[in-house]
């Protein structure tokens, strides 16, 4: 039965809600790519990009998904054959190396468990090994959107400098960026690569990446086969606030809002909201009585929440019925956590009763799919959510 | 402190919350009113809105809000000095008769209590004293917006019949139409008056009526001055698609849209919706230990519920506190009932999710102001909203 | 044949085109226009809308179309059974007289040729006959919609002070304001009426009104019935940024676009602009050998230009055949010009291509229907188009 | 001096206007693509395209602009060292086949004449040379964005059917598809390249991509890297209403608009309008005595005119100062022919009076640039756009 008024609560984590600010500002007639209109609109938006990014160096932009955004910051800094590693900790970094993979690298997996950060310790050991440098690069997923993980990426560049090893670090930020701070020039990043649809609160369909002067200087020397990607042509074009070829024109409308919309919140409060958002969603599981996959405090993911089923129950069957009863869609279980675990996004444009109703809808979904919890979870996260404010009053 | 991220929670009994389907409707350009696809789209609009409001005789739409409509059924069928009866048990019923006033009508009113339905005892009682008919009109307000009271108006129309008195029977419907069936014709109303922005889910500025034919024959006699909302002038128009005076052009396109809407919904559906809203929201109110206003559980509304506050308690302060905190908007206590009672609306475009998130702001921001409640409303709530789900079940 | 792809040419004198950041700013959900954000909207739209009619007093806005905002005029100052005196040199004077008389004013018509501005020496010569001032108020539309002539309302002041007359001044800008300068003080204007649909850009429905403190002492003494275009409510709540009944709220945000509009482009450059626009049209229909219908080149509209067509033609035949073919609509004939002439607007949101592009549609159309024109009037409105950029070169 | 007021005249051959209905459905809020309503839509919207484009089988979508569509072409089918014959009559041929370059392709230009279509007996004479089959895939541009030249695609599929050469046809329908015909299957067209911002009248941000059996045979020995482009994760996705990575869904929301629109007017129509636009617009460079650049009648192009103007004078310049009198944008010349010609735009969402509006624009551009131009190139186009209708009158 189909219940069908209202709004929609979307919990994926990723795409996230579109503001209706920026679904207005996409809402404008495309204009010339090649107008003084269009170049003062780029000319205005890169740098509130740079400072989100945390980096002063280059910024581009591809009208493609953050798949793209992967496969461009593999393609302009490598040749082929070249071996990577590839921290696996997560589902999006095996997509990554599946993208690595294809185009001819040479991947070496260091497995990681799901349930944690990155443990920096296994890095340094499998890079201290590498005494010839032939890893050429290191990726890591900042935020592994599949388990509700968040890696301390700065560790990575610190085992790196300790080793001196060469290796270029290349970090994926797709469902970080604009809700987590992201620090590319202080974490010594060489290609930070996201996307329009999760933190940035666009709909999908902007590739965004930041690099280096040292991921410059190997794209010198890369030989992968590379046009769309290729980042030299962006390099001369987004100086005058142009494209090599027709950009997003109407995503970047969205996007000059949603810099705006950064501004007026101001990123501290963007970051603490997050990070308040997630931990009520954190109670709330443990008021069900059920387990948070993220087993480490220290890397909870203040942007989603991977919530494991006990045994017996398919969290897709539970997620179907969920969003037929009640108009909200939550995560998959990705990857071998298919059926197992069902993800809670709590990224981009959110607040403590928009979270509230979502929290309220998987209580009576739980409960009307069987799941034995204990009707606590919402009361638990109402008691996170209110302490914010109390704290405030004092 | 702020916290404005996300979407807004706009629970007043009214305007109610737009859904994004009909604001993108109005956001089209103007058209000629007086051409040809104007004419097309009024004569497709209003068999839908006469299905609506229970009617097969004209229905009139003015650029106007509520109050006109109030304003355009006293001065289309009465005539200076005449006497009407004003059914009075809730505030709207006085913005009314100060209408009727003003307009240099004699008004006498019936007064009720607030609590509870009209008592058609009462009206009856008035009415058999008239034996000469000197009352020339009864109005009532079907859905009071001040206390969360239903009346019921039929009711009203059979004291009327037994009598055999003439005088009209004028009802407003503001808050009713879209959220709880009315029966113009069934019930025997002679003008119904409604607007756009609560039940019919658009911006304020529409302003309804239907008339039946009584009150047709009434406006040829009646003498109040008249102009822009003069019946006759509409009638001759509108059955060619048009309007006397340059109408609504963009609200009228979302009027289109909102039709599309409940007619995918079902009516059915959509009134069995705010009923079961409603009896999850008085289910809160009574989990946290206060008092639904309403005391009659057959008079109900379900668009809104008022909450009485225990004394020493100023609800505006605490509504302020709840804007500020959580974003979202309360409706203040009305004429006799300010900071009093707190209102919640639960009509238009509403969810169970949104419902619910709004119910844990409501008990967040009781707690933060220190009014003594029990936690337990929102999962009272939560118990009656996932109940319809378990019947759909079996 | 239908030829429906790309824009609506929208060449009516009213609605006028909606530029799309109005229609955006209207597409934003409805707000509580009882909370601080919708006062703080208030408050800063009416500074802009009064420095447009360039008054430093009150200034009303009601949920209505123009018609209401003629009706709010009368109603406020004036009793039943006052004389009034109209200048009737258009259509929208006798619609202005119908709604007086059906008030119940005692309206005296001052008959004056449509084809030229009010002669102010016949206005004097009937007023200077009125010693005992039974002439309550003087009626005059600044900018008739119908027949393409503004009148010079500052001259009628002059008369009225000359006479030490104490009627009240009411004036119709329904179709100058934000096309033409208006100056509410500067003209000793007692009432200024307007609406939202022509020189403002926005959709009908916003009924505008500016009072001299003269007209406010009139509404004390005043005794016409009104309840829902009663200043006095208004003037109360407006302070504080509120309306006594609900306003329309969306179309509030659209003024708060216009205005900005109005700011960036410059009053000054809007008003040359239409002056502008309106020579070229001129220019155009001298160019097809036929007449303006304005014979006083003092009097000419800057908003509309009326085109008498020769013998034997159907102004309204030619406009359907125009809108059929080019999906361009044209004014048509009103009252006793019906069918003799038709009418191009070039207000609000236009630029040279777009009236280019409209004259290019009716050159054809003309054509196409047989009326013998000279096929130079395109050309006659380019060479006025382009003379402006000429002499800016210099 | 800026005239900024209106809309602005967009006649840069792509992107294209795009229609309001269009915008407003991409201001839709983005919902969860892997979710049933997403499955629907994207079910909805294949056929369609598939209808459009003329073939049956898989149609890709990628979050991409043209050049990415161009770039999937080749990384599908083509392996690092294989021969392609670039069929070289325009700069978007050059485009392609530097992009094939840098992908490492060995690239073979049979350059042709820009002023005409393909010869196809001098693509027969060169494929005739090649018995042994080492080219691999042969480029055609469908449409010429830069020269406004049509090619004949069929007549470069029958050289190769009647030489039995095994050569991939690889065709790019940026700027044609959805403004003139584009057979994919009856052309035996292997690989069709097409993108959203021209014909298709959406924003920039979609590339689109049809394939016939022998290109998908082709996939599975090309050993060309490939991951984001890679049609086969897209084949298995799409069945299901899927796709690999995050899609473009807001676009998808205004490409199901685009095609209802398109079945709305009718295609026959649609082609018929470009062609009838594209007539007026030649009739207007020859009533100035300017040149069409494109020779040969048979091949010019219906969606854009490409104007040379006389020695000494630069179209950059004169580009600009239409722009900055008019707001009017017009395409800049493109590679050799910078500063030699302009380009107007006649495609997508367009009608008469938009066309004629422009071209007014031009004829006013042109003279106060000072180029010596006869003033009867506007009459020269009405006559053509009026024909039209006399024509249908019959």
């Amino acid at each position: 039965m189909s219940f069908r008024s209202g709004r929609h609560f979307l919990h994926i984590p990723g795409p996230s809600n579109v503001p209706d600010r920026i679904l207005r500002a996409i809402d404008r007639p495309t204009i010339d790519h090649r107008g003084p209109e269009f170049a003062e609109l780029v000319l205005g938006v890169l740098p509130g990009l740079r400072e989100l990014i945390g980096t002063s160096g280059p910024v581009f932009l591809f009208a493609a998904s953050g798949s793209g955004a992967q496969e461009a910051a593999l393609v302009n800094t490598l040749s082929a054959g070249d071996t990577i590693l590839v921290i696996h900790n997560g589902f999006f970094a095996t997509v990554w190396q599946d993208t690595a993979r294809k185009l001819g690298l040479n991947v070496e997996i260091l497995d990681l468990p799901w349930e944690t950060g990155v443990d920096s310790n296994r890095v340094a050991e499998r890079l201290s090994q590498d005494a010839e440098g032939e890893i050429k690069a290191v990726l890591v997923v900042h935020n592994e959107t599949s388990s509700g993980v968040t890696n301390n990426v700065h560790d990575v560049r610190l085992v790196l400098d300790q080793l001196r090893h060469p290796a270029l670090l290349l970090v994926d930020t797709v469902s970080s960026l604009g809700s987590i701070p992201v620090e590319h020039e202080k974490w010594g990043v060489d290609v930070t690569v996201s996307s329009s649809q999760k933190g940035m609160m666009l709909p999908p369909g902007l590739a965004i990446q930041a690099v280096s002067s040292r991921a410059l200087a190997a794209a010198d020397s890369a030989t992968l086969p590379r046009a769309y990607w290729d980042w030299k042509s962006h390099l001369d074009s987004n100086e005058t606030g142009f494209f090599p070829s027709t950009p997003a024109t109407n995503l970047i409308y969205g996007l000059g809002e949603a810099i705006t919309m950064f501004r007026e919140e101001g990123l501290e409060q963007v970051y603490r909201r997050h990070e308040h958002l997630a931990e009520a969603t954190r109670a709330a599981v443990r008021g069900w009585g059920l387990e948070v996959f993220c087993q480490s405090s220290q890397h909870y993911s203040p942007v989603l929440t991977a919530v494991t089923l006990p045994e017996g129950f398919d969290s897709d069957v539970i997620r179907d019925l969920i969003l037929d009863r009640f108009d909200l869609s939550l995560g998959t279980g990705l990857g071998k956590l298919k059926g197992r675990v069902f993800r809670i996004g709590h990224l981009g444009s959110l607040n403590a009763l928009m979270l509230a109703g979502a929290l309220c809808g998987i209580e009576m979904g739980l409960q009307l799919a069987g799941v034995p919890i204990h009707t606590e979870g919402v009361q638990a996260a109402l008691k996170v959510l209110r302490s914010r404010f109390e704290l405030v009053e004092e």
